[in-house]
């Protein structure tokens, strides 16, 4: 079922071309630590094996094993604050083009996925 | 198996004393229009109808069926650029306290969600 994408960082971690350290796998998807660009200690990625560049096109399981691996994660880890948060398209800052969500604990104010506000244009 | 929460703003909305614009609606979960607080046009939440005020207490099918909803908002709306997000606990921003999913269309540079990079502390 799933291919390697020349050139997809996270293809490359599902064949194992990347050294990475596995929090969660299932026969549908992984969560690994984000030791490439942290926003806090244990930031985890979590994605499926298949290369999916957009949340629109996972299939049901991938998509609610991602969503369990999620809650895993954060049990796991036993987090109290944390984000979660998936950047779909280049304008909403997807840099990676197969699907993931991230898992990033606030340990403290000044770590963590930091936002603000933007103009509203409802 | 759900109950009302005085003064939960979710619970409000699955008892039906909140207008809404429903978006999405099946046995366990919610999605509606943030109407409230939009961070762009068609903002959504999405939530379990039982009030779970943490990711990691929600169960089996909630998180499937929230995963679903997300998706299923995506391909609605055909939004090409998008963010999910998960505020969970205090410090990570969650304001209201019944476990809930952003999706926040990015229209444009200047609406939707702003991030910026915290200080790292891998």
């Amino acid at each position: 079922m799933s291919h390697i994408v020349p050139a997809c960082l996270l293809c490359a971690v599902v064949h194992g071309q990347m050294p990475v350290e596995v929090v969660v796998e299932t026969d549908r998807v992984l969560g690994v630590i984000n030791h490439l660009e942290p926003l806090s200690s244990r930031h985890c990625v979590v994605f499926p094996r298949r290369h999916v560049p957009r949340l629109h096109d996972v299939d049901d399981e991938e998509s609610a094993q991602m969503a369990s691996a999620i809650r895993e994660i954060a049990r796991g880890f036993e987090l109290n604050d944390f984000n979660v948060l998936l950047n779909n398209g280049a304008l909403a800052g997807q840099t990676v083009f197969h699907v993931h969500f991230h898992v990033i604990p606030k340990w403290g104010a000044e770590d963590g996925l930091q936002m603000s506000r933007g103009e509203a244009s409802p």
